[in-house]
């Protein structure tokens, strides 16, 4: 008889917005929760026996009750509450996984007393996994759809080259990426004392900037490099982080035809085929633990 | 026989990525452009006979060696370049349209000498399209995807209510939309004096948002009518504008049974299905000339 | 004072599922609903009184009654049913607009009995406009999505050629596009005899690919020519039929490099930017009512 | 210092179409095809020598040659032509995996010879990884968008009940899902006689589908094991299969205030949230392979 493997379920997607009041002036935060929860499963696949199975929309419906019980100090400080509820309340449930997207918005400026209007800033999405089986802790946040861009200060030469390469070197280009990151906290027990998410998060969105823009590049495998260890260097709460950075190649336009020179002006930015490059950063001396292909909802 | 109605033809979503350096300072515009072209094409379609057509890949060509001859100081006056190049250019294209759209830009900050390195800003697409026969000029510019929310301060009740009505009334709502506007300006001619498209631009979509945070609103086409007048009020270059405003619905979630009180606190955000709102207002005395269903690439 | 013109408002994207029994076999229709509404508005404008407004709450559990009380007999059928219902039932709203996308399932085959399980054909998604004034109907249908190739019986040459033109022409090459197209069919009044829906878009949609088939192409111009004709020569409840048809290039690799010659065997499918051919296809003697640019939600 | 950890690269979603004549009747294989090689790469990311990087631009161009040089019998039997050549032609590069999506075409009926006119069917788009490290071959094919529906026997009841819950039980439902799946092959050696994946390719799907249909569904996990242990009973070749299943939600219209019995006839298809149903499914004594958290480019 075939057997079962890893299983897990819950309900994805619960779009859920929460205005806090300050007196006049309200805050928002904006979340997309999926839960995905582990246990004693088998009966529900082998038999279609529900009785182990707290319903999704049990799990629905405990997102929004937390919002209001618990508030949402940070996506990843919601998703710890959560996931303990999970696995401490319900005896067959042995692990659950919250993850959580977030939507950014800023108050539209001079605009009455400003204190409850709101635009959406649609920058990058922020991210945060957190995994939890009743003793340890595993939280990766990130971010995606970060669009980046470097105008000069990249170059590309010195390659392997075999009998189908074409590829001119190019000694002066454009280098544009779209970052998408995670990164693991070394918090991971309730006994140690939990990182300031909300800084955290902007520390790592900032040093990741920079290193990307005041690194001068000859690939971009360096510059994720260099992305990376900026993040640990600066960031003792993160023991690990990894990019997927596609190469959005911009290509420089062919104008002679035209009679024209073209001095890194002109670029066409194409869609498909894109480099796509993958790396792990770590601090020395911790372990690999995020998965070599990213994913998320 | 069948016969032939309206036809057009170009290459659309050409990807424009022009850089310009004030000495080590670089600036960028990252266009999206479509051009389309009418005039005596019966024949092509008749027959095949192409003997009239300018190709779509000459169109394609045209965009990046006017980027390179002429520059990119606005997408209106990069779009006006254009479609004077094919209406005066070739004896058998009477009409030009040219669309684009836009992505804006910022400088990654505190980096380096910041002078080369960006970060898509990913809010809004700022969308342009002129229309060019070789005599006049309409120049319809516009923006999508700008998300705002009023999380106090809308109302909606004293409706017409039919068998089919189960809407309860609301007197504290979230008004939240994403804006999709177009403006149509009243420069249509070369003898007239250009308005400065950059700065009506910022103009136009700073009195959009302040007048959606300024309304007390007792219905989302109340508020569509106050961003449009506000914009015909500040800024007399412009004649005409239609918004499309889905109605992005938040809805309290009933936390009764969980014994909690929901304070206009927690929402669920649905996708669908959403109210739509669209409407044109227009200065006195002037015609409507948007077309009710605003289209786009 | 800034002046309202055009406006309408609804509810948009009322996903609606009916299944009908006959018997242990069931029917579904699957179809994404938009209700859109004109009339007395000016007042909800400019003072945000609802008095004359429907909710568009109410618009979309009409779309879920009506699937009840009426059935749904076709897309169209069921439009003309919800907008006769809006502009004889309100007295302020003078006419209304129903766009429908309906899904395609197919049964699953040799399981049980095949009474009750369905797969998502998946192919073009179907559409259809309804208008009614209290007087005349508008009925537009239509599909989207359908991606067609021919794989050989494409040229390309004898265009104009400028100073921009660098396209060799082509005597052999790959025509490919995806088929958006709306057709108008003659029937605009309750006294004539109505079409038979169903049967009309299978009919249209085979004539649409044979067509496209069958014309050796010496412009993609031509094909959507010969298109139109045919659907107008067979189908005499249709007037006027446009369609919009991006040219989505399939570019022959240049293999010399690799010393290997491509005998039109291996292609590089690009995604932009692409031709775009737009034309409406007449019956002699008929007005020309479908806009020149496609809308749909 | 920050240490390297796992790293790939190459070149994501090389657009490749291949006709194939047959006299006058032509054949297609249309894929997406991604490359991601892993090796020495540490001195690329440390300091930015390529001296070991083979460009991502070669493996584009490979994946176009060899389209010429090997034909594409399968994407299967293409991604092994594409993975042993990376892995044995370059010392620096130890495993390769291609990962390739493949649009399955249709010919159009009853047009003239009907040998090289063809429209998209639509419906699943077909996946398969390759993976090779110069000893073991790791095939795993799949699907995504497959989309299913039982309009009646399926319950859902007898769950588990916590302070959350409000969830009516279910006698009668729809049940609707998304399918993505993934299945190991046992092929793993250049000894071992392949697999025909194409025949096993429309076998899986045509199991996966029947057990759909002829599941009497007590819960979508229950269905989930019965397609998956249908496949491994029937399909020798397959030792692994893991399903990514939301459950697509249908809510049954409440009707009553309008004075009407919905009886199973007309239902609401929601988008978010859904429930998220994963599992594996493994053949006696297998190991599990395919990740918990299934990725695609």
């Amino acid at each position: 008889m075939p057997i079962l493997g890893q299983n897990q379920y819950g309900k994805a997607e619960n779009r859920v917005v929460k205005i806090t009041r300050d007196g006049a002036t309200h805050h928002i935060k904006d979340l997309n929760v999926s839960v995905s929860l582990s246990g004693d499963m088998d009966e529900v696949h082998y038999s279609g026996s529900n009785a182990n199975v707290l319903p999704t929309d049990t799990t629905k419906n405990t997102v929004y009750a937390f919002a209001k019980e618990h508030g949402i100090e940070s996506a990843e400080q919601f998703g710890i509450h959560l996931a303990r509820h999970f696995v401490t309340g319900q005896e067959r449930i042995h692990r659950a996984r919250i993850r959580i997207e977030e939507y950014a918005w800023e108050r539209i400026e001079n605009s009455g007393d400003g204190a409850h209007s709101f635009v959406r800033k649609g920058q990058e999405t922020r991210l945060t996994q957190i995994t939890y089986d009743g003793e340890q802790w595993e939280i990766v946040s990130g971010l995606k759809d970060l669009v980046v861009m470097n105008s000069t200060n990249s170059e590309f030469w010195g390659y392997v080259k075999d009998k189908y390469t074409t590829l001119p070197e190019a000694y002066d280009r454009i280098l544009a990426t779209e970052v998408s990151g995670r990164w693991r906290f070394n918090w991971s027990d309730d006994e140690q004392e939990m990182p300031d998410w909300e800084t955290s998060y902007e520390q790592v969105k900032k040093h990741m900037l920079q290193a990307f823009a005041e690194t001068y590049s000859l690939s971009l495998q360096q510059t994720l490099y260099a992305m990376g260890a900026r993040i640990i260097d600066h960031r003792h709460e993160i023991d690990e982080i990894r990019f997927s950075l596609p190469n959005k190649h911009h290509f420089l336009v062919d104008l002679e035809p035209f009679g024209l020179k073209n001095d890194n002006e002109v670029y066409f930015a194409a869609d498909r085929p894109y480099g796509l490059i993958e790396a792990t950063v770590l601090r020395d001396g911790c372990e690999e633990k995020i998965p070599a292909d990213l994913t998320n909802l």
